[in-house]
This record gives structure tokens, sequence and C-alpha cells, in this order.
């Protein structure tokens, strides 16, 4: 078999990158968990209906199929019958699709408000580019309740996310929040003939210059100039704190859902004001709207600063009917950070690595071949304290063992000696010393690869 | 939308199950980190002449196609440029195939030896039963080198995977582990005329008589009935200690191959000794063949007593080519663990499980809703500490807001009082005593969910 080459839109990462996504992972499971949400898991498929079900083919869902779907040997009569689970399924492309059709499938047996975590992959057919992959991992986060979801989770999903987010060794990262009532609330005080059509319009203004915008306001949303004015004097407004409530009102707009989503929009930037800080900001941004039209409160993105092209990061909101069998809705609010989209471009500029690619702290070098019952002796007992450790493949020369280890960044190597002399180095300052496996221990630090960013250390 | 059904094949866990599929995969992992193997993830997908290298079409792989493969609105021609990325993928349906391709691929990149886990999903299409599923979740260790990989890789790998294994909270288990070099020495040694050739009759002995497998080693592995009682004599010997290699001496055979093979088996079982004990053994068991062609020497199957209907629940060996780009090989060693074919039906029948539905230690009691903010603040300062907490949904009674945290199985509820007069109580006990949120902390046990297991309480 000749070397094979990577597929566009899947990405793979080497044993040192791979570090980092773990960690991060880590560090998302650990403060999700802190905050009661529960790790779940999907299966990676959904009927067809299930993934259509919005009529956004456009996700470009990957269909299955099995290879010997029509008969194989043995057993072809029962490979049929049951062969229609199989007809229709594709992949899931986002993990909340899978997460309704969850909470409803086992609603009698979820205590609510049910809080998930859940990290997993999914897939979209879509054209590969710079953060975005036909592949990718997302972390996702919601409260579902049955019936009605007080809006305290707003609150809540907001700062959770933003704690997650803002322990992370990334760059700066702003989460902006907006609420839906309160532009579309606006929209109406103003006089809009239709209200919810401004909002796909307003929502262009990452793309199109606000003099395109205006024009569309005026032409397809049916306003007046000096209400398209209104709308775009409202979308300018930006603040890390409560602040933005005074600049609302001296607008001069009155309406009585605008005052809902004021009210609702204050308390999630209020409520995060302690995450706020030089690396994570919550920003009130009132041009935010999502054009989805499932969202109907609080509405989420997160950016990376410097990482504008990258476009959101994350996002999510306030859905009234996460799900609904007919009789009993289920109301959410959930937030997605996508992995693969924020760490694969940081990892392949090099901003982003692990210190080393293999979790050994400690390498045990070989004398002879003979002395490796002993160089495992003293591998199990430092294992035994929590001390990742390997030994040396074979009993080369100790200055090739010793580059063995550098080349993997292990930070120590053991030395085992007569009669129970052991030596451990620290490779990077050459500093060797006496040591005893069963007390000795390497500093924090250097317990588990550590992720470098190269931003940081400027 | 009506209530979705399961789709068979495609196991899910509720809650308080996935706690038991989280901390067994946890404790793998730290168990494989300790040891100095590096976490990889490969894609899901591989190029379909890949996956039917071996021509193993019955390995039932899901094929995927894109449900807007040919031409859509915007980028056609763009789309149809790259679609042959897309065309002709499967999902892997183990985790070696991806790991020999990706060897290869990032050959010039890794160090070796290389050591990897990996936990990922895995997808067949083949027929639901217990323990078999569509989807299912394995976990890997590999150890793989350029051109050569000595022999003490696999003491390594059954020591590591019999560790893992030993300390999960599952039924007493058997790692049993033979040698191919040592059964095809001895066939040969025996006079066989096609030694390879009798190892897969020989491997019929789980499935059917010991005088059916005489038969077939007479009619198809042209044997001479002294000749197949001799190999027959052989598959009968099982110890879990080198007392084997008497047993196999004892038969008289002699030969140079099978003596290798005996060295390397007695290694094997001698280097796991220290696991072996009441809840898991290592076993030299000279009946195991594994029909697969491609192992070449050590060779090991994972069993789980009093589960012997889902035979094993993992395998593997050492294969002397897992990957050649045609000038250079890359042998290998290594073992596979599934994890969904072992826990699912251990959850299922109630075996396993979590013993809560939520990572929460504590729920914070409201008296109020207006003392959500105080009752934030208290969760805040445990969560600080390591301590998982949720505040409660509403101000309920207290006595329904303890019983909302006993269902969810949280240990732990706190009331926040007047001036600072905190309390907590442990729900299963009754007792409530004062606490300061800066100092109180649960016993460990209660800190993170637990697997409970019905068999091990007996």
């Amino acid at each position: 078999m000749s070397k094979p080459t990577p597929l566009s839109g899947f990405p793979e990462l080497l044993p040192a990158q791979r570090v980092v996504e773990q960690q991060v992972t880590d560090s998302l499971r650990r403060t999700f968990e802190l905050h009661g949400f529960a790790g779940l898991e999907t299966r990676a498929v959904e009927p067809m209906d299930q993934l259509l079900r919005k009529g956004e083919t456009s996700k470009e869902v990957y269909v299955l199929s099995r290879l010997q779907a029509d008969g194989d040997a043995g057993g072809a009569a029962g490979e049929a019958a049951d062969g229609g689970a199989d007809s229709g399924m594709g992949l899931h492309f986002d993990l909340t699709v899978p997460f309704a059709r969850y909470v409803l499938e086992n609603a009698g047996k979820l205590e609510f408000p049910f809080r998930r975590y859940q990290i997993q992959k999914a897939w979209r057919g879509e054209r590969p580019q710079e953060g975005r992959f036909r592949e990718f991992t997302q972390a996702d986060i919601d409260v579902v309740m049955r019936d009605e979801l007080p809006f305290h989770f707003d609150v809540e999903v907001a700062r959770v996310m933003a704690e997650a987010l803002s322990t992370l060794p990334l760059p700066p990262m702003r989460l902006r929040v907006n609420n839906r009532k309160l532009i579309e609330g606006f929209y109406r005080g103003v006089g809009a003939p239709d209200p919810a059509a401004v909002i796909p319009i307003v929502d262009k203004l990452d793309k199109l210059s606000t003099q395109a915008v205006a024009r569309l306001l005026v032409e397809d949303g049916g306003l007046t100039e000096e209400q398209a004015k209104q709308c775009l004097a409202l979308a300018e407004i930006e603040a890390t704190d409560t602040s933005f409530v005074d600049q609302v009102r001296a607008l001069g707009i009155r309406d009585e859902l605008l005052d809902t989503g004021i009210e609702e929009l204050a308390a999630v930037v209020d409520g995060c004001a302690s995450v706020n800080g030089a690396r994570f900001a919550v920003v009130a941004s009132l041009s935010l709207a999502r054009g989805l039209d499932y969202y109907t409160g609080t509405v989420f993105e997160i950016y990376m600063d410097g990482y504008e092209s990258l476009r959101s990061v994350g996002g999510g909101g306030r859905y009234d009917a996460l799900a609904s069998d007919g009789r009993t809705t289920y109301p959410g609010v959930g937030m997605s950070f996508g992995i693969s989209r924020t760490l694969v471009p940081l990892i392949n500029r090099g901003v982003l690595s692990g210190n080393r690619s293999v979790p050994s702290a400690v390498l045990v070098a070989l004398a002879t071949e003979q002395s490796r019952e002993v160089a495992n002796h003293v591998a199990q007992r430092l294992r035994g304290r929590g001390i990742p450790t390997e030994v040396a493949a074979s009993a080369l020369k100790f200055g090739k063992q010793i580059r063995n280890a550098e080349r993997r960044g292990i930070p120590f190597v053991w030395f085992p000696g007569e009669g129970g002399n052991h030596q451990v180095k620290d490779i990077r300052s050459g500093e060797q010393v006496d040591a005893d496996a069963d007390v000795w221990a390497p500093p924090t630090a250097d317990l588990r690869p550590q992720v470098t960013s190269k931003e940081q250390d400027q």
C-alpha cells in the first residue's frame, strides 16, 4: 500500500497536537460537571426524516447505506426484515437534533430540569475551508424543562459556557449576547409592518455595509427611512455591562416586549459580570440576530479575537420548543462550542501545541536488556503514585536514550543504579540527583503534557 | 413529532447509566496514560478500498454518500470537483485499519516505538444481538515500531491491558493468551502436512465437540488419528502460570518454532503474574487460535466470567506487518477491548449502574426566588473547591426540593441561612450540620457519581 494522503475536511491530529484537544475537552467537561451538567452521548446516526425536519437539506447530510444491504449468505431473510432500521439513516450534523430526539424518547425516565453536556463528533458534507470541516467535534450544553423553563436558566447557560471558555488556553474571546424579544419589540415599537421580517435583514450587517442594509430595510422590510435609521441605531449598541439599557432607552421607543427583552438581556450580562476580564468578555451586542427562527429569546454567538475569518466559533440561545410530542413541549436554552473549528486552525498555525507527544513524565533508562525487569519495577512504583512512566525500548547508549526522551518531550530520565542507587535527570536543565522511586515526584507542571500557546507567551 | 423509538443495534444510555461508561473510559485512559500510551483519535471514515483491503466484505461496512452529491445551488462546479473526496468512503468497523493508515500517513512525524490508545466508536451493519451492536465503542492499545518490534512489547501490551481491565468494576475476567509459533511449531513437530491449516480447525473447539474437531483434523487437516489426538491434547492445556511449559513438554514434541513459542508465551504469563488475582486472571490457553491469519505470535482474547454468551469481549495479538508502504514495514502488537460489548449487557441487566444521574454532589436549596443570588454565590464557592453543585430550579417547599435532589441521587442539600448561618443536610442519613461554603467538603466517595455493581455487592 502506498502512502495514504489526508482527506480534505477530515482533520486528524498528531500526538502532541492531540494533547491540546484532550486538555481543552477535559477542561470543558470539568466546568460543565462542576455546574451539574450530566455528560451524555447519543448515537451518530438519526433517521433521515429527523435530520431533514426543518427542510434544511443545505445541511449536507451524509446518508448511510449498507454495502451488503440486499441479501448475503446466511440469514438473508432476517437481514431484509430488519433492513428497515438502516434505510434512511444519516450521520447527525449537530448535537441539537439528536438531543431533542433523545429527550422525547426518554422523557419518562429523565429528571427535569435536565442539564446535559455533550462532546461529540458531527458530520456535514459541506465544502471544506478553514474552520469548516466535514467531521468536527462540538461541545454543547443545554438545559431542558417540561412545559416551562424559567428565565434564570438563560443566565446559567451563559455563565457556565463563559466560565468554561474563559479557562481555556485560547486567544481572547467574546460571548456576544442579544435577545430576540428586545429587537422584535423594538422593531414593533418603531412601527415595522412585520417586525420578525426585520431580523434576518439586520442579521446581514456582518456581511453587507450599513447603507446596503438600510436599503434592504426599506425595500424588503417595508420600513420608512427614519424607521430603518432607528433599527440601525439599535444595532450599533454594544456594551460589556448593563449600560446598554440606557442607550436603548435613549432611542425613545416604547414597547412591552422590548421591556421584557431589555430586562432579560441585562440579567444575562449582569450574571456573567464575574467572568468578564481581559481574555474573555460577555458583550451585549444588539446587532446580533441569528437568522434562525427557532430562537425565541436570548441568542448567543462566540467569537475569537484575531480569528474573525472563522466567523462565530459557537452560539445558541433559547428555544421555547426544543422538542414536542404534540402533548408536551420541552423548552430549552443552550449553547454549542466548536472545538474543531476553534482548535484546528490554531493548531495548524502553530499557535497551540502540546509540549510532548507522550503522556510519560519519566523514561526509565536501560543499562542492559537484562536489567529490564529492574526498570519495569521502578516504572511500576512511579506509576503507582500517578506518575506516567515508560521504559526505554532498548539498551542503547545512555546518550541515545536521553535523546529519544528529548524527542518525545519527556522531561525526566531515570537511571536505576546498582544496589538501589537510583538517579533521575531533568534533561532540560541537565541536573541529576539521587532519587527513590517511592518518594520522588516531578513538579506538578511536568506530570502531564502542557498546552503551550505562542500568542500568550508574547 | 410522535415519540421516537430506539434504533436496534445503536445503544444509548440514560444519564445514570452513562456514568458507568464514563468512569470505565476514564479509568482505562488513566492506566494507558500511566504507561505512556498517547491518546489518539482518527476520523470516522476511511476510503472504501482501505476498508475492503482484506476482502472482508462480511464486515458489513456502512457506506457514506452525500444527500446533495450531484450539484446544488451555488458552487456546483466546486462541489463536483472535490466530490471525489466523498465517493467511496465508509465508516470504520474497527480501530486497527484506521490506525495502520494513520501510521503510514504520518510515519515521518511519529516517534517509534509509538504507543497509542484509542477510545472511539466503530460501526458494523451486522445483525444486532446481545453484545453485538451496529455502533459500539472500543478501547484499543497498540505499540508499533519501524522494521522490528522487540518481543518485550508483547509482554508490555498484555500487562497494560490486564492492569487496565483488572481495575474496572466488572465481573471477574480472564485474559487468555496463546502463541501462534507455539501451536504452529507443535503441529509441525507432530508431522501435520500443513501446520497453518490446523489452526482454524482447532479454533472451532469453542463451537464444536472434541470428537467433531478430531474428525475435521483428519478429514480436512490431513492428520492421522494419533496426530489429531496430540493436537487436541495440546489444546486442553490451560494454566495461570508457567506450569503449562512442562505440560507441553510432556507431550514429547520437539520443534524449534515450538520452543520459541513456549518461551514467548511463558514470558507473557510471567510478566502478568502481579496482575493475577481473584477477579482477574491471565491464562495460557493453548486452544486459543484466533482464526485471523495476520497474527504471527502472541494472541489474546478477553472473556468475562458468567457472560460466556457474549463470547470474547476483546482480543488482539502480534502482527508483524500492521502496515507497510512497500519499502518500510511497521510491526505491531496490540489489544482491543469492547467497551459497549461489555458494558451495555451489564447495564441492561442492571448489574452495573451509576448511583446518581447528575454530577452534582450538592443541591443548594432556595428559600425564595429572591435568594437565588445568594444561592448562586454559595454554589460558586463550592465549585471553586471542586465540588459539583447545582442550585434548585425553583423555590418550592424545602421538602420538595429535597425530594428532587433524592430523585437525582444528589447526596447533600445546602440551606443558605440568614446572616450566613448555612447548614448542609446529608439526605441519606438525615443528619444536618452547620457548614461554611469555603470549608465544608463531602466525603471523597460522594464527590463524583459512583458505579455500583450488584454482583460485587453479593
